[in-house]
């Protein structure tokens, strides 16, 4: 049985910030020798997730609205009227998508469909060094 | 330690089709041996996601109008604009719902609330067939 | 490897209760002396949810009414006409949302931001008694 985290770190700017991470991922994987397993990609903090999406930046944009209609920028939010910084969209954003998503390893690759890439989404107010973390485990 | 990934096929109809793959899944768990561990429920592709629900028709169909509410068919979307599939929509769905979902196994049986199934959701504008994995894992 | 699964309960009030089982979970991972690996945190149920977000009871109101917009409670549900029990907008916030997440670990502590806890989201129109299944795996 086999366990091998790889920490990714990424410069992320500010407002919705959707990074393809897929390359750093797939490289872990190659990296850990696994053969069968899964990978688990997972965002540390509370106002970024982790999913899957064509990248492509045409779908990328629609994302981008779709959760802009669901957290919008420029609503009133309590944790901004305590806290001042802000970001309380970015906060339900995360809340609402999740920290992470696992992905089943076979044959030593990845499962992903052809145009399904991996994705950091990034939502506060400022830029971010983002730290990801991919685990990697199976046999 | 036991692995067993097992590929379902799923034939899936145009529209927001939720299809109840909860025995198949249980299935696969069976045939493992699993005893304690966890299995992981993956489709892949980007116009697709597994959730859990109770399996009734009226949640299932009040569960397609909120998708339907988050991203609209109808609305313009700069994929459709680029690409004209005309799905741009289902991207955006399965970007929001993610790809996979794991749920525990214990004494051999899928922890599961007595009214909650696993649905594969498929979100494409044109009838698929879906591979989704299953992958046990445990001892 | 080693394998544990904790069982918690917590009682939740009518409404969307959100609960912070942070410490819990941290105490499970201590537990089982596992230095790498990860813990999925899962609710069987199909009216309740798991998901990360800063503890602060501002973002928890703008995260709750955040839900509100997406399936809120005074519209129609067909679930509701077929059932009765009036929470159709529970089951419809559940399967958006999923049933649990996954976590690492990592020198034997949970990998989490500074302000980022662990929370059940009960969504149900009545109290209810949540069980919560804690399970650490690694080595």
């Amino acid at each position: 049985m086999t366990f091998l985290t790889v920490e990714l770190e990424r410069q992320t700017t500010a407002g919705t910030d959707i990074v393809d991470i897929t390359d750093e991922v797939a490289q872990a994987v190659r990296r850990s020798s696994v053969a069968q397993g899964r990978v688990l990609v997972f965002v540390p903090g509370s106002t970024a997730s982790i999913t899957t999406i064509e990248y492509e930046s045409g779908v990328v944009d629609d994302l981008r609205r779709a959760i802009d209609r669901m957290a919008p920028c420029d609503m009133e939010y309590e944790h901004n009227a305590r806290w001042g910084d802000g970001n309380g969209y970015a906060h339900v954003r995360a809340a609402l998508m999740g920290p992470g998503i696992d992905i089943p390893v076979q044959e030593g690759r990845l499962v992903l469909g052809t145009w399904q890439q991996v994705v950091l989404c990034d939502f506060d107010n400022r830029p971010r060094r983002r730290r990801i973390l991919v685990q990697v485990m199976g046999e």
